[in-house]
């Protein structure tokens, strides 16, 4: 299945993706739901972030590329942890708004994974069935504030800086994806989620020690080696062959 | 005004405090209400957490007595972020689970501001008037697990981790006010809030810089001196005179 969420009518709905249409739906992939009457191309359908999640939780160095060219440090023993805000999130098409407060801001392509239902305490074994499927993701960073702060909050949690997109699918094997950044159609990132320090059910299982994940939450899995800056009038592009691409401009903000 | 969220006939309902009664109400504090037809004696009513909010937004080492007894390290020049989890969030009377894989979780009392309206980027005089008011809030912190991965989020992220409440007060002066926290009734902080490094006001700005402020969205100002650590059995609470005092016991988890 490949799920989307979409502006129809001035409400925000969820559909699934039949070939070049897209079937509406009525209720959430997470729940029971039916196919609505409406269906509409997927050329003409303005796409939203595919989920509402109520916390993104990221997964900092977990690529062991992507930690080098961070600077001389070991790799982590366990995964590092941070939260994105959800008013950070943002769909495919929607811009990124370059803060004025940041003089260093850079791309993170990310494979996103969307969890399908209520999730605490669960095992590695079971953390699978948990997870209603994939999308692309960007973590986007102000570098500088990221470094000056220590934290990696602030510099992680300005609005936009959390593009999602563009839809779900549910049958991606999540450590044999192909994952790419291009920035202005030149490519930045070109690695693989074989890659990863810590596996994906490895880390839903981690995290649901910690928190209790609920439907529609989004865990970002860390980024590769490749990492770089952006500014206004670039268009930044997520690729995962088998999700999708997710396309973000950045702009200028105050 | 001082505004309550209870438990009622199954139901989380919103409610204003009117002597020793809870005039229940239709609607929520961030929005026009009225009153409902049900009132319910204080005594009996069930307290939720006073607001549900999709971002906790906490502020590190912004009490200098506090900074000094965590390390030696220079004050902070600008406030220092992160984020719990609203899956973190429990009312007065909860119990605070202590995580199996915590040795040392530490208790952190903190005035917490409610956020009226959807804020962003507002100017430091302009803030006030997006606080609805002020609940009384525990910042509790697995230490061991904070001080191991550099990043707080872990440690300060599991589920009972941010007890808030009683209640929603709009007329305290926040920087005019005791703040204190006891262990089994032995009082183990005992500060001022006018001892914050950086005021309130001063915060919701710096923060609205960084992220839109949705109502209900809670900000924690910091703690002062005198953190320490909570074990299975232990009853804490939080106690800010002109506020309440917010109250919770510690169990075991697995």
């Amino acid at each position: 299945m490949v799920f989307v969420r979409l502006l129809y009518s001035n409400q925000a709905r969820y559909g699934v993706l039949e070939g070049q249409e897209i079937q509406l739906i009525e209720g959430t992939p997470w729940q029971k739901y039916s196919p609505a009457r409406e269906r509409i191309g997927i050329e003409r359908a303005k796409l939203l972030a595919p989920c509402q999640p109520s916390k993104v939780v990221c997964v900092g160095l977990n690529y062991a590329d992507h930690v080098q060219e961070f600077g001389d440090r070991p790799l982590p023993k366990e995964p590092v942890l941070f939260l994105k805000p959800s008013s950070s999130v943002i769909g495919p098409g929607a811009p990124i708004v370059y803060p004025a407060i940041s003089r260093q801001v850079d791309h993170e392509a990310e494979l996103a994974v969307v969890i399908k239902e209520e999730t605490r305490l669960v095992s590695v074994k079971e953390a699978g069935r948990r997870i209603l499927g994939y999308t692309c993701g960007n973590d986007v960073t102000a570098r500088d504030l990221q470094r000056k702060d220590g934290q990696w909050t602030r510099g992680k949690s300005f609005d936009t800086f959390c593009p999602l997109g563009p839809c779900i699918v549910d049958h991606l094997e999540p450590e044999g994806a192909v994952i790419q950044l291009l920035v202005n159609n030149e490519m930045r990132q070109n690695s693989h989620t074989s890659h990863m320090i810590f596996p994906v059910e490895y880390l839903v299982s981690f995290i649901s020690q910690v928190m209790t994940l609920f439907p529609g939450d989004v865990i970002m899995t860390g980024t590769p080696a490749g990492v770089g800056q952006i500014i206004p009038g670039d268009t930044v592009t997520v690729r995962i062959p088998g999700v999708g691409e997710l396309t973000n401009t950045v702009i200028n903000g105050v």
